[in-house]
C-alpha cells in the first residue's frame, strides 16, 4: 500500500489527486505544519527538506520513498500509463508545463502570500515585486490556455494535476481569475472532476483546526 | 537543426551541456537580455513567458518550439538514449531532483541575488530570508551529496545538469561552497566533464558586454 504523508496545502493536494485520477489505492497521513511537525526528526529521515508531501511506496520487499509531489505521478504512470503522452514531444511540452509551474506558478503567489501574511515587517516593495510576478506569469498561462483546452494540450494531463494547487489555494496571495478567462474556464473544468473533489475532501479532512 | 536561444545565465547553461554530452548537434542564438531583446515580440511569439531558453526542434516539416530548460534534455533522451534511467523508481528520483532544483535551489538564489544586487531599495529583511532559504537548501543538496555520487543517485543524469548552472553562477548571489564539501566535491566532477567546459565556452562568448 502506498503512504502519502501530506496535508490541505497547494502542492499536498496533488499527490491525491493523481492518485485518484489513476485509482491507485493509497492511505493520507496529516503532517500537521501548524505544529512543525514537518521537522521532526522522523519525518527529517523521510525527507531532509522537510516539506509536504511524502510518498512511500513498497518497491518488492524494501520501501521507496520520495519528495517532491511533481514526479510521484510520473512513477504512477509508468505503473499504468495514464495522463502523460506517449510521444516525446507530447511529453516534452508536459515537462515545460510542470516546470512552468514549479518556477513561476507556484513561487510567485507563495512569496506573495508570506510578504502579505505572513511577514513580521509589512514590505511594500517585496509585496510590489511579488504580486506583478504572480499576475504576469498568470497572464502567461492565460495565454496558453487561450490556445488550448489544457495546459500542455487537448488532453487533461500530469501538468493540470500540478497547476491546480496553487489555484484552488489562490486566496493565500489573493489572486482571482479576473483578467484571466481562459484559467477561469480551465479552473471549472478541471474542479469538475471527480478525482480532485475526492482528494480536495480527503486532504482537507487530515487535520482540523482547533 | 536544433536552434537554442540562449545567453550565459544559470538555466541557458543546461541546454547546451546536455546537447554537448549527447553529442547532438545545434546552433546557439544570443538573446541580449540587457537589451531586453527577451521582450521582443518575435521573441514573446517563441516564448510568451519571456525567458530564456528556448529550443526548436525540426519535427517532420514542423518546428516544434520548447520553453523551460528543464524540460529539453528528457526529449532529446527519447531520441538518444542517455542521461535518465530506464527504471521507474530511478527516473522518479531524477525527476524529484530536478523538481527540488526548480522549487529549491534555484528559486532562492535567484531572489537572494536581486534582493543584495538589483533592487532599487535595500531591504535587510527580504536578503535575510533568501539568505537563510538559499543556506537551507544547498545543505539540504548537501546532505543528498553525502549519500550518493550525483544528485540521482550513483550515475550522472540530467538533474546534475539542471543543478549545475545556479552553482556555476553562485557569485550572483553571493554564495560558496564553505560548509557544504559535498556539494564542492561534487562540483568539481561535474565541471570537469568535456561537455560542460565546451558549454560554458559556447554560452560565454554568446554577448561580449561592451
Amino acid at each position: 500500500m502506498i503512504n502519502v504523508y501530506a496535508l490541505s496545502t497547494p502542492n499536498s493536494v496533488r499527490v491525491p489527486f493523481a492518485l485518484e485520477e489513476l485509482g491507485v489505492d493509497n492511505v493520507l497521513n496529516a503532517i500537521n505544519l501548524r505544529k512543525d511537525e514537518q521537522k521532526h526528526a522522523d519525518y527529517l529521515a523521510m525527507n531532509p527538506n522537510g516539506k509536504v508531501p511524502v510518498i512511500v511506496d513498497p518497491d518488492g520487499d524494501k520501501l521507496f520513498t520520495l519528495t517532491e509531489s511533481g514526479g510521484d505521478p510520473r512513477l504512477f504512470r509508468r505503473k499504468t500509463g495514464r495522463l502523460v503522452p506517449a510521444d516525446a514531444f507530447g511529453r516534452a511540452r508536459v515537462i515545460e508545463q510542470m516546470f512552468f509551474h514549479l518556477s513561476g506558478v507556484g513561487p510567485a503567489p507563495g512569496q506573495l502570500g508570506f510578504f502579505k501574511r505572513q511577514a513580521t515587517e509589512q514590505i511594500f516593495y517585496a509585496i510590489a515585486r511579488f504580486q506583478t510576478e504572480a499576475e504576469r506569469v498568470l497572464k502567461v498561462l492565460d495565454g496558453t490556455l487561450s490556445r488550448s483546452a489544457f495546459a500542455a494540450g487537448d488532453a487533461f494531463t500530469i501538468a493540470d494535476i500540478a497547476l491546480f494547487g496553487w489555484l484552488w489555494r489562490r486566496e493565500f496571495a489573493g489572486n482571482d481569475f479576473e483578467g484571466t478567462p481562459n484559467i477561469a474556464r480551465w479552473y471549472e473544468t478541471v474542479a469538475a472532476r471527480l478525482a480532485v473533489a475526492r482528494a480536495i475532501k480527503r486532504v482537507t479532512a487530515l487535520v482540523r483546526p482547533a
